[in-house]
Order: C-alpha cells, then structure tokens, then sequence
C-alpha cells in the first residue's frame, strides 16, 4: 500500500507516520520509483505499535526506539525476549534499600513467593522492574502502619496469575513470535487501564449489591 | 498524643503535619493550653490517608479536601457513601462522544454488563468513572485495529469482580464506616500499583515457565 492508505488504515496523519520513518521507529517502505514507497501488513502493525506506546502510553521516543530494538532482537530467546521488550517500558522508581520499610516488604515478597512457589519469580528478583515495583509499594502500605504481606497478598496474587494466564493465551493467539511480542506490549499499555477500570467497576457492582444504591 | 508523638508514630515530619492543619486536612487536636493540643488515634488515622493521597498518589490538596469532604459526609448511605469519595479522586479525561470509536466502545461494553448479569453498574453508567474509562481504554484498542469487546472482556471482568470480593472482604474487617471508607481510598491509592506490580510478576512466572528463560 501506499503512505496515503497506511495512514488511512491506521488512522495517524500523513506527518505524523513520515516523522517516526525519519526517526527510525518504522522500517522504511520498499522504494518503487524516486518519490513512491510501498508499505505492506507488517508496517501497518508496527505503527500501530509505535501509536499506542507515544500516545496512550505517552512513552518518550527514545525508549519507543528501545522497546522496539529488543522486539526485532532475535538473540535472546522464550521469556527473555518478552522480558527485555516490556522491561524496556518506563518503570517506577528504584527502592531505597537502606530504608526499613523497604527491607521489611523485600521480606513479605519473598515470603510470598515461597507460598505461591513461583520459582521462576523468584529468580528474577534482582532483574525483574515488577518485583521492584512490588516492594515499592508493600513498603508504602507498611510505612502507614498497615500489616499489609505475604497473607493479604496471596489471595491477589492467585488472581492476577489466572489474568496472566489468560494474557498469555490471548498473546498465544497470534501466529509468529514478532506479533506475540507487539501485542505483550500493546497489552502493557492498553489492557492496563483498561483492567484497573473493570476493578474499579466491578467494586461498584459489588458495593451496590452488598450495601445498596443508599 | 502531642504533635511530636502524632509525627514519630506515623512518620510525617512536624511541620508538614502543621501545614495539613492549617490547610484543614487534618482536624484540629483538643487544646490543652494556649500552646499544646492533645491527638487521637482518628487523627493518626486520618493522617495516614492524607499523605497516602498527596505522597503516593499525587492528589492535589484541594481534591484531597474534596475527597475527605465526602469521606465526612454521612447524608450518603450505603454503596454511594463510598462513591461519592472514591469519584472525587483524579479520573481519566472524558471520552469523545462524537468519536466513531468511543460509539462503538459504548456498545462493546453496554454488552458486556449484560453478558456478566452487572445490572448495578448498568444504572450507574452516566455517573461512573469507571465506566467512562473503561470505554476510553476499549477505544483505545478499537482505534488501533483490534477486536477488543464484550467476548475478550469478559473472562477479565470476572477475574476482577472477584478482585473487588476481596477488597470488600477485607474492608469489612474495620469495624467503623469511617474506617472502611477511609480504607477503601487507600486501596485505590496504594493498592492499584501492587497489583499491576502482581500481574506483571505473574506474567513473568507464567510465560518463563511457559517458554523458559530463553
């Protein structure tokens, strides 16, 4: 297809799609003559990527180009090519480990993990941007004084497992290892606010079925 | 207790615990001399909500004094008691009702809450901020090419109706409606995070011991 049907098929301007060709984020098209270039499937799939990272995800470009070099980096392979892309996203910031409430939930992690024996989990504590993410906040809740650990935890993490299995089998949908990748991705950003909404929709319906409209 | 009791026990520094007082976040202690006021453990609790709110979940003041406004408000029964708090939290931004998309997400999710028996959030739908960002982020998706509606949706929003049971249990477990309200603010502050952190972690688990560490 043409730059004029790509943008129509994508919906992103004309400009828009020119610019992240200038800024590497989108292979250039097959060259048919001097002033034509041809795009095809795979270039409409990868905008769309590049789309939801810089607009719904409003990640900055350069770490768009990041994510983007491990999802077409074919060295490492299984988990780890998944790993790199997603741990490429913009994360929260690091622990302070001399603090003792961080210290403190590094233990509750690790004594959920021994519960729910995710041993794979386990050995990806001192690389993995989730598990950091997850002692900052079990930290936050103890800094208030909140018993929040490895009990309270458990029944959540059960959940959040069967939402990643299901992630997992939805990604699993899609034929070549290229698209299952991308969509991990667009599932980071997009399918992210979208389960904090049914969350938060669903604690209405249950408010509203336990205690009434009032 | 005195204020430096009050600052000790829930680690807020003395004069940001004097600014939350002067800002009317914070109620004032019971005077016992010209220059000592005496605190309780509702204004320890108190205080723990309000830097959860500011530190954590970067509420401006004035919705932090919103939110606490409702939180006080007892001519709200029932399930609206906790809404009325829990909307006054910073939302995503209106859909665009003209947008093709934003029409179609509508009827994705209006089919939805009928495939789910939702017939609560069904009444709720023109009040509800979750409902509004849930159809932001199933446009989100559509916009992008992809068939995201009621049949993908579903076995999510089961997972996290059951997520919502959970929360509800264990805000059941305070024994007070303050304290519960005020809990159910903490979740969607402190607890959001940790289980986006969960799910995250979990898709590691699962997808290394689905492909292995590669």
């Amino acid at each position: 297809m043409r730059l004029a049907e790509l943008s129509r098929r994508s919906g992103v301007p004309t400009a828009t799609i020119k610019y992240y060709l200038r800024e590497g984020l989108l292979p250039p098209g097959r060259q048919v003559n001097t002033t034509t270039a041809e795009y095809d499937e795979e270039h409409l799939r990868r905008l769309r990527l590049v789309r939801a990272m810089i607009q719904v995800g409003r990640v900055p470009v350069a770490t768009v180009r990041e994510v983007l070099g491990h999802v077409d980096d074919d060295s490492l392979g299984g988990a780890m090519h998944l790993g790199a892309a997603l741990w490429a996203l913009p994360q929260v910031p690091e622990p302070d480990e001399e603090d003792e409430y961080v210290r403190a939930a590094h233990q509750e992690v690790a004594a959920l993990l021994d519960r729910l024996g995710w041993e794979n989990a386990k050995q990806l504590t001192s690389i993995s941007p989730a598990y950091r993410s997850l002692v900052v906040g079990v930290a936050a809740f103890r800094r208030l004084g909140y018993d929040w650990g490895a009990e309270q935890l458990a029944p959540y993490a059960d959940l959040m497992h069967r939402t990643a299995v299901l992630d997992l089998d939805n990604m699993e949908a899609y034929p070549s290892e290229a698209e299952q990748v991308e969509f991990a991705i667009l599932g980071a950003i997009l399918n992210e606010p979208v389960l904090k909404a049914l969350h938060r929709l669903a604690q209405e319906e249950e408010s509203t079925r336990r205690y009434g409209f009032g």
